[in-house]
Formats: structure tokens, sequence, C-alpha cells
């Protein structure tokens, strides 16, 4: 047994469980999808745990060479697993988001195959497409260089046709064209698809295309002729350490003509290009990524809450009560109005992720078919809940790591490396900022679109401009009077109001607008839309929980909502929208209260239930890995436990006490003996 | 030469100093409080940064058992070099601080030696002052526990006197109670000051007092007995890796009685309690070392502003101009948006923990002369900018760094370290939460007692409540009409009046108060106090500057009141203070485009300036350590000759090429091959 201060920290994460009227395993299967997919989560995460491959108690300890090292020791390994379970795509996709390691072969399992096969031409896939399934050959996606990002058309890398030989020439010309930043790339890639412009006879550019190219020999892995190949270093805060993030740089390198990515855009044999059907046919890929990464946010923020409220239950600290113990952590206004928020985005992200998969199904059927018109709202859609997700799950991580107080700083809290190997999300896959430019490009046009429509109706409006149904009402005043904070559906119209009021005010103002007008108008209108999504969950939750739960989850959603406008107090008050009267002269009247008392009073509602909420996201402690958010509670006794495997507590004496400290202290010594012996 | 890419970065930023009209010396000296500061600077910058033990490049690439015992080196080569040139405490914290790195013999120089020196008896100085000024001996400070650490109060280990030995004993009576994340304290320390409660006999309990113990044998180093020491693991993202943050538990050890530190409480030899002259007399040294954090946290920010505003000048993306360029990112409004204002928050702060300085020696005068009375004023102004200034540059940090685009999140960026070894400032020296409660409660307290006074004068009121002065003027509407964005008056006036309208309301609803008002009204209150000091310093600009720097500085600080502003914009607007007309109804006009307007011109002025204001600093590369930051902008050559130095790309074949990545292949090709036979 422990000591009593642990033990009480046990009795109080049991006693927070007993009290709280969730029913865990219904709500964890409807975070799963299905009690199917949480049984094949279960099944997957006992085989991938037990596995000491995948062992995680040494990675703090290890120098990034070990840990890369290490990771193709698991890449192998969960191939193995893959092969001897007879695991379907998805079931080897859940296991790899198991490792808690980004690795080199998600990139290739995320990047290059999924673009190779959507874009090669059928005779390379017949010759690559079984190869690379298999992970017979692995794959990186060349894309970004050491000069050039976001701005893909300006990239440096040229493919040179040449009619004689029917091959390309891939070519880099300057230090800012090598290929930088690309995962995999450095040490482990034998093939990658490489983003290059496309030069044609005569030297006509004709723009980034793609290319399938090998880098290294199957025989013995060495880098074939022509090709300069290295790691770029380190990332930061120690995020990403087990992927060979690489350079390329290649010398009139020769690939053969089939080898250009063809599905869409070809060349033929003289040098006559021919152009895909829809200029933006090849940018499914990106948008099947971002289509990902609203759900990966939302359980991201899920880990980050569960380590959080875990702990901040079982810690006390302050003035003691009557049962003479010191007050649980999370009843303090400061954590709770921190840690339930980010727990109610938790949730409104998976939600959201789950129907942005089913949305992109949709389209991609459509798209497949050929009408290529979903391609403009899939963007719009992904592009915003991209940023949206990512800006918000880098932050609440954060914020739930403070509330740790002072253990949160350790690498045993866990929550450093999820902050880590999240934060990449803001620039990736599309910089934050320049999706929230494409964002508002967007809303403005389809403003102007639906004000000069000669018959605006609801039934033209696609869900990311579905606020601009408002423009149908003569009701401008009407909600003023009737907002109720407890009410979702008015929450949903205030946040689609706003969004109106910044895209009208844009449009008036696009030539003189101020310098942050993209990122508020982006978010407004993301948020809205992700709102009115969340209005639909609330409607669907009776019919997929019973009324208990049901209940309990449309409460931590309108705290979502709460928060939100909380968040975009700013704009509801400068339109003159509610909260109340912020007219002059009323300088101790605080309109804003009335919404900060609805979220404390909803946050003090759902305390109780705080516990079993994060429980229902169904993390063992081998998947959280922190010290903190141990399920029993017990989280003095873990950090103590973790605390022995540091290596500097195997040492007898400090490294380098003979040759540096002795030699420090002993002339200290000698210095004060003379200072006192002159006394 | 370098490729063409690289000459067009160094000819960028060559041109934007010649651009420049700052008087890059001039401001330097300024910033640094003096030409004479500033050759300090240089002449130990040049000592410290030529020596090889004090060499960057390998660190990232060290574990940390390696950079702890490179920390010792660091540690004895330094104090050698303070003996070699005969530096002043000053020069030798100036060396220190350019070390770049946080070494456990900062928390004997900051923590443990200022409250042994402060606290200590005459006695006891005698015998240990001269070893400690002279690191004979190496002390750490043994304040928080497992379980406690803002709440000193419920520190569990104990201190009991037993008169027959005249001796205290120190026990640690319980897991929670193991002291826990003492820097120096694992393998380096050799004493300590501990925080215990002291019990006298009878079992009294008189509360937390300190006490100087010896944990290691000057002879070889070994722990003594009864003591239990250990280093208590990495820490998060990579921070303060080469400090042995310990933990230590205690069993029954006992010292002598004089050991107590005993300037302000005593103990009798028969066991009496001696209470101190004021019961807050020992928190003096925790204002000091919070006095110091404003510096640093501008500071801080300098360093992320010149690294991201040298990188934004050079780095080019987008369309291409006339002159067949893409454009300067620093060009485009989301950028410096972003960059500009964490500039101005530099130089804020900078200037504020100059003045703090000052403040703090003359209130340090007066304590020491007995008037206590100063004491609580310190601590709100201090704990109020600690809070303020850390969150500030946790945030700009990270906000910089996401400027950098993708190479951001590359360690030689440098940004990943600053943030990493800069976050635990939000959480030591006082949670930024709790002491917002405090700052807050003085507030309160503050309005309370001018209001309730019968002759309410501005004489009365001490500089963090000056703000109250508003409550003598009956102008509640003046202010509405004479607003001007260029008058920093103006622009102060209104944050003082969001900070009374903030506290009048928190005091009106004191019993039903929202659960983030503590953070609103601290940083109302704390931002009121920086407004009005920023005030002074544009006033005295003139005097200590040329007109051109004046009046450049002068638009600077204007951009830091109105970004201050523009982050209060809720509180504003829902007081009904200016900006403009928010009344229902005006959906479309945003009353707010006037501020955001001036926000974007004062920006769009101070661009040209950016480069001089950043190189004003006086940040060497070595001090900068950031490829992205270099003087010349041959920012991808720099990144490309740090990646050379990877270890990865020294190994001819991944570590684990054989064992793992070929079997893997193999495997692979195996099972195409079967699959293609079938066909």
């Amino acid at each position: 047994m422990g000591p009593p201060g642990c033990a009480q920290n046990a009795e109080d994460v049991k006693l927070a469980r007993t009290r709280s009227r969730i029913e865990v395993s219904a709500v964890r299967d409807f975070l799963y999808g299905g009690r199917e997919l949480w049984d094949e989560h279960t099944e997957i995460a006992n085989v991938v745990s037990e596995d000491p491959v995948f062992d995680k108690a040494q990675r703090p300890y290890l120098i990034r060479t070990e840990r890369y090292g290490n990771s193709l020791k698991m890449m192998n390994r969960i191939q193995q697993l893959r092969e001897e379970h007879h695991w379907s795509s998805r079931e080897y996709s859940k296991a790899c988001s198991l490792l808690d390691e980004p690795v080199a072969v998600d990139l290739h399992d995320m990047a290059f195959a999924p673009v190779f096969m959507a874009q090669a031409s059928q005779p390379l896939l017949s010759k690559y497409g079984d190869l690379i399934t298999n992970h017979g050959i692995l794959g990186c996606y060349l894309q970004t260089e050491l000069g050039h990002g976001s701005n893909v058309a300006s990239l440096e890398t040229t493919a040179t046709y040449i009619p004689d030989t029917r091959e390309f020439e891939i070519h880099s010309p300057t230090l800012t064209s090598r290929k930088w930043w690309i995962g995999g790339l450095a040490r482990t890639a034998t093939h990658g698809v490489v983003q290059a412009q496309l030069v044609l006879p005569g030297g006509r550019m004709i723009g980034p295309h793609l290319f399938f190219i090998q880098l290294r020999s199957l025989d013995d892995h060495s880098i074939l002729p022509g090709i300069t190949l290295g790691d770029i270093g380190p990332k930061a805060m120690d995020g990403y350490t087990a992927i060979d993030n690489g350079f390329a740089s290649f010398d009139h390198v020769r690939i053969p003509k089939d080898h250009m990515l063809s599905k869409f855009a070809q060349v033929t044999d003289s040098g006559q290009y021919i152009q895909p059907p829809h200029a933006k046919m090849s940018y499914g890929g990106m948008v099947y990524i971002r289509a990902q990464i609203a759900s990966r946010s939302g359980w991201t923020i899920a880990r980050a809450a569960t380590v959080a409220i875990r702990y901040a239950t079982v810690r006390r600290q302050g003035n003691r009560g009557e049962d003479g113990l010191e007050r649980q952590i999370i009843t303090y206004p400061s954590v709770y109005n921190r840690l339930l928020p980010i727990l109610s985005r938790a949730y409104a992200f998976i939600l959201l992720g789950h129907n942005v998969g089913k949305v992109f199904s949709v389209m991609s059927e459509r798209l497949a078919s050929g009408d290529t018109s979903v391609l403009a709202e899939m963007h719009t859609i992904t592009s915003g809940l991209k940023a949206l997700s990512t800006n918000t799950s880098t932050q609440d991580v954060e914020v739930a790591r403070r509330a740790l107080g002072g253990h949160g700083f350790s690498t045993f809290a866990g929550l450093g490396r999820l902050y880590a190997n999240n934060l990449p999300s803001v620039t990736y896959e599309g910089d934050n900022f320049v999706l929230d430019q494409q964002v508002t490009r967007a809303a403005v046009k389809a403003y102007k679109n639906f004000v000069s429509s000669k018959s605006p109706s609801e039934s033209l409006l696609s869900p990311s401009s579905l606020y601009l149904r408002l423009l149908l009402k003569d009701d401008t005043n009407a909600l003023t009077a009737l907002i109720s904070w407890t009410n979702p559906r008015d929450l949903v119209d205030l946040l689609e109001r706003r969004a109106l009021c910044l895209v009208q005010h844009h449009v008036e103002h696009i030539n003189d607008a101020d310098a942050s007008a993209d990122q508020r108008v982006s978010r407004a209108v993301t948020e809205s839309f992700a709102a009115a999504q969340v209005l639909v969950f609330i409607k669907e939750l009776p019919a997929a929980l019973a009324a208990t739960d049901a209940s309990i989850i449309t409460d931590l959603l309108t705290l979502y909502l709460l928060t939100t406008l909380e968040s975009a107090l700013v704009d509801l008050l400068s339109f003159g929208l509610p909260p109340g009267d912020s007219s002059p002269g009323r300088s101790s009247a605080d309109p804003t209260s009335s919404l900060r008392a609805a979220i404390k009073n909803l946050c003090l509602k759902l305390l109780p239930e705080s516990i079993g909420l994060t429980d229902a996201f169904g993390f063992s402690d081998w998947e959280l890995d922190s010290s903190l958010g141990v399920y029993d509670g017990r989280v003095y006794e873990s950090l103590w436990d973790k605390a022995q495997t540091e290596p500097l507590n195997k040492m007898e004496l400090p490294p380098g006490y003979e040759e540096h400290l002795k030699v420090l202290l002993r002339r200290g010594q000698k210095l004060a003996a003379k200072n006192s012996a002159k006394l």
C-alpha cells in the first residue's frame, strides 16, 4: 500500500467515478463510431501494447539516431503483426496511430502511397502498386524545398522532357531548390514522388507536376547516382525525433517517361502537353489529408483533457476543509474554467471529424464520376476546419499542460511530447495563415454570388456558406430580445449572424481591409459551419444514446457553443449583436456578464461528469503514457517510479565530477580560506 | 560566392539596413542602459563566445547525461574566467546569462545564495558567506514538494526542535513530502536551504521556516546519512536539459540549531519562538527574483523578434513583381501584423525592466531601514508584471516561430529552444494564475480604501493603483469624443479607464464573480500600470536620443499601446468605452475598424525601421544561435551547413538497416512477387 497521500488520490478518482452519471461504455462506443470499432480498437491496442518492441519507457533517454533505429524496428514489427493478424488497412492504420511516435512509414502510408495510387498511370500502378502496398519499396513525397513551401507554383526543381530518349531529367538548379523537410527521405525511403516544374522541348514551362523516382538501390540501399540525400537535423522541442526528415538534390537524373504520374496530365512522346480535364483534379489528395485533421485534433485534445482532468481531480491544494483535506484543484473556478471548455472541444472536433469523413466519402464518389463542382466546397470546408482545429488543439494542449502546475513541465506528464508532435500541424498541409486567406476568398465569392443571384434561396447554399440564409430574413433586431444562453439554436444563430456581419463588412471594405481580416473572417465562417453541425449532432443525440447521456453531452456541446461565443465577443460587441446593452456611459454594467455566468453555471453542472466524460475516450494508461493521467489516480507514485528510470540516478557520481565539479569546489574552498586568513 | 538565391538574401538584408533611419548604436546603448554597459556586454560576450567550452554546435546531439556533464565543465570554466578577468558580480552574472543553457549554478546564484545572505544569522554568514560567494560549496533552494507547490503553508517536511541537543530534526514524513523539482539538487549541490514546518517542543506547529543543511560530503561528494537524493527525470520539450532538478527525502536528519536562518524569526535554546518584526519580512527574496523577470521576458521577446524579422526580410514567397523577384514575406499584412507588435513588446518590457529595477532599489533601501509598508506595493507590481510579461513572452516566441513557416520547426531556427527554456516561467516563482488572484485582491483593497477615504486625492495612490485617480474626475463621457489613436496620452487614459471599470465591476459583483474574473482584472490593472510607465518613457525619449530615433521609438511604444488596446477590446466594448458606436442594429458598421486601421498604418510606417530596431538589440550570431536569424541574411546556407552536422548524415547506412529495414523491404518484395505470380 502506498503512503496516505496516494491512497487519497486513488480514493478521489474512485469517488469521482461513482458520482459521474454517464454510462462510460455507451458514450465510448458512440465516440468510436460504434461498438465494433471500439472492439477493434481494443483488440489492436492489446496486441501492440503487449509487444516489447513498442515499449515506451526508454524513449526519453535515447538520442536521435537511437530513436530512429528504434523506429525501423517498430516499422518492421508492425508490418509483421499486420500479416500475422491479417489486419485490414483500417486496422493497420489504427495500429500505427497507437505507436505514439511519428515514424517514416507514416509518410509512405499517408502521403506517398495515396498520391501514387490516385495519380499514377495504369502501367505504373501494375508495376509498383503491390510493392507499395506491401512495403516492398518505401516512398516519400518530395514537395517542399529549402526556398519554397506553400507556394508550390514557385518550386525550382525541374523535370525536363527529352524526346530523344523519352525520359525526364530531374534537376536541382540552385541551393534553394533542394527538397527539404521530406519525411522519410534521409535514410528510409527507396523511392519518392517529386514535385517538379515540367519543362517541355524548347524550354516551355508548364508548371509543377509529379514524377515517380527511385532514390536508393533495392540491393544494398545505396543512394543512386546523381542524387544527394541527407537528414535536415533535429526538430524543435524534441518533436518528430524518430523521423528522418531529409533533403535531396538531383544532378540531371534521368527517369523513364512513364514515371510521370500521368493519370490526369500527360506528355506525348514528341513532347506535347495534354491538359487534365479539371485544373484542380489532382488536389484531391491534399483535401483527403486535411479531412482527417479535424478528427485527429479532437483526439489530441481528448488526451490532454483526460490527463489534466484526472490530475486536477486528485491534486489537492489550498486551505483544508471540514474533512481535513485540501481542496481538489478542479473545484477552483480558474481550473475548471480552463479544462471543461477543452473537454467540450474534444467532443465537438471528434464528432465533426466523423461528419467530415462522411461528407468526404459522398463528395469523393461525385468526384470520381467526374463531377468536379464539389472540389471548391471540399477545399473550403477542409481548409477552414484544418486551420481551426489545429490552432485549437495546439492551444488546448498547452492550456491543459499549464493547468498541471509545475509537474506539467516533466516529460512524464506526457503533454510536452503531445504538444511538440502536434505543433507542426499548424504549418504542414497548408500554413494556417495561408488557408485562412483561401477560406476568406471563398466566403467573399459565395457572398457576392448569393446577393447577385436573381432568386436567392436557402437551397442554393453549400454547407460552408449556410449562414447567408440570414440574408433572406428581415429580422435584424429580432435576435436581441430572444437570446437564451441555454438554447443551442440561439447560440448557433448568433454565430451565423457574426459570420454574416464579418463577411459583409469585409466585402464592403475589401480595399482597405485591416491586417488580421483574413484570420477573423475565416474563423467566423468556419465556426459558423462547425456550430451548425454541432446543432445537428445535438438533435441526433437522443436517437443514439440513453436520455441521461444524451442530456449530458448536449450540455457539453452547448458549452462548446458558449465558449466559442465568448472567444467571439469582440466581433459580437463590435457589430452590436447580443450580449446586451453596451451603450456609452454605462461604465459599471458589463453586458458580457450574463454569458460568462452561463458558462460558469454550465461548467459547475458538468463538473461531476468530467471524469466519466474523459473515461469515455477509452484511453489506456499505455496509450496516454502520462504519470499525471493514470487511471487509478496514483499520480505521485507514478512520478516517483518514473524518476527512478532516469540514467543520472544510476551513476554513483555525476559525470564530470572529478574533472570539473570537484575542481570548482576545491578552488572556491581555497579562496574562501585565503579570505578568512586575511581577516 | 553562394548560389543566386542566397546572394539575394544578403542583398535584401543589406538594403533593409540602408533604408532604416535608426541610429543603431545609439538605440542599442539606450537599451543596454548606457554605452558603458554595452561595452561591458561586448567585452564579456567576446571572452565567452571565443572559448571552446561554450561552443553550442554539439548541444542538440548530446543526451541529457552528456549535457549535464558539459554544464559542470561550463560552470567550472566560467568561474575560472571570472577570476582571471576579475569580473564583478554583475559581470559574472552577465557571463552566465550568455551561456544560453540554464545550469545548476544559476540556482545557487539566484535562489540559494540571495536567500541565505538575506536571512542567515551573523555567525552563519561569517562561517559560510565566503564559501558561498566563491562556490566553495554549491547550494540549492529546497521549497516545492511532490505534493505541494504554490501553497507553501501546506508543505509537509518538518523541522522539529530538540532542546536537549539544541538541534533540529529535518524529516520527510510521506511520499508527497519529498522535495521535488529542486534545481541543482540531484547531483550538483553540496548544501541547501530547506523550507520546513517548524515544530516546537510539545508538537506546536509554527509554519514554514528556512533551514541550512549539508547534503553531500565535501571530501568525496557522497550523500550524507539519512538523506536520499535523485534526479526527477527529463523535462518537457527538451527544456532545462542540463539542470539536475532533483528530489530529496530526509529521515530524521539532525542539524545544529544555528542552522536555522534566523535573521528574522528565531527559536530560543529552550524552544520558545521569537516572531519576526514583520510577518512578510522574509518575502523580499521572491520579490527580488520576480523583479528581474519583466526585463528577462523583454530580452526573450527581443531574440524571437530579431530572428523572425530578419528571416521575414530575406524570405521571398508569392507572385513575382516587376523586378522578377517574389515578395518579401514581411510585406504581407498577416506577417508584419504579427511581428511588429512583438517588437514593440520587446522594447516595452526591456524599458519596464529598467524601471522596475530602479523602483526596486529605492524600495529595498526603505525595507532595509525597517519600513515594511512598501512590501505590499512591491509584491503587487512584481507579481502583476511577472504574470503579464511571462504570459506575453511565451506567446510571442511561439507567434514569432510560426511566422517562420516550416523552417521554424527546425532546431536550427533556435526558437523552439528559446520557447522550451522560457516556458516554465509561467509556473515558477508563483504560478501566473495564483499571482493574478493576488493582484486582483490587492486591486480590490486599494479601490475600497480609496473610495472610503475621507479626502481622496491622487497623492494617496501608489503606482499600481494610479488609475483610481479617474474617480476624482467627473468626465465619464468626455473621453468618447476626444480619443485620438495617435496620442499616447489618450491610449493610456483608455487603458486606465478600462482597469477602473473592471475593478469597479468586480467589487460590485465580488460574490458572483465569473470564473475568469481574476485573470481579467489582474491583466487590466497591470496593463494600466505598464501603460502609464510607457507614457513616462515616451516623455523622456527626446532627452535620451536624437530626434529621429526618439520619434521612431515613440511610434513603436505607441504601437505597444494600440495593440494592448486591441487585445482589450472585449473590455472596452463591453463597458461602452471607445472605440465608437456599438449600438444594436448597426450590423454592418464595425467600430473596431478605426483602431485596427491605426495599427496597420503604424505598422506600415515602422516597417522600414524594423531591421534597425532589431539590430539595436545587439545580438551576435553566436548569441542568437539561429540559422534563420543570421546577421548577413544568408539563412539557407546556414541551414545547409548546420544540417551537415547531424550525426545521421555521418552513417553510411541507417542504424538498424540490416536487422529491420532490409527485412521489412525483402518481405514486402516477396509478398508482391507472390501476388503477381498469382495473376
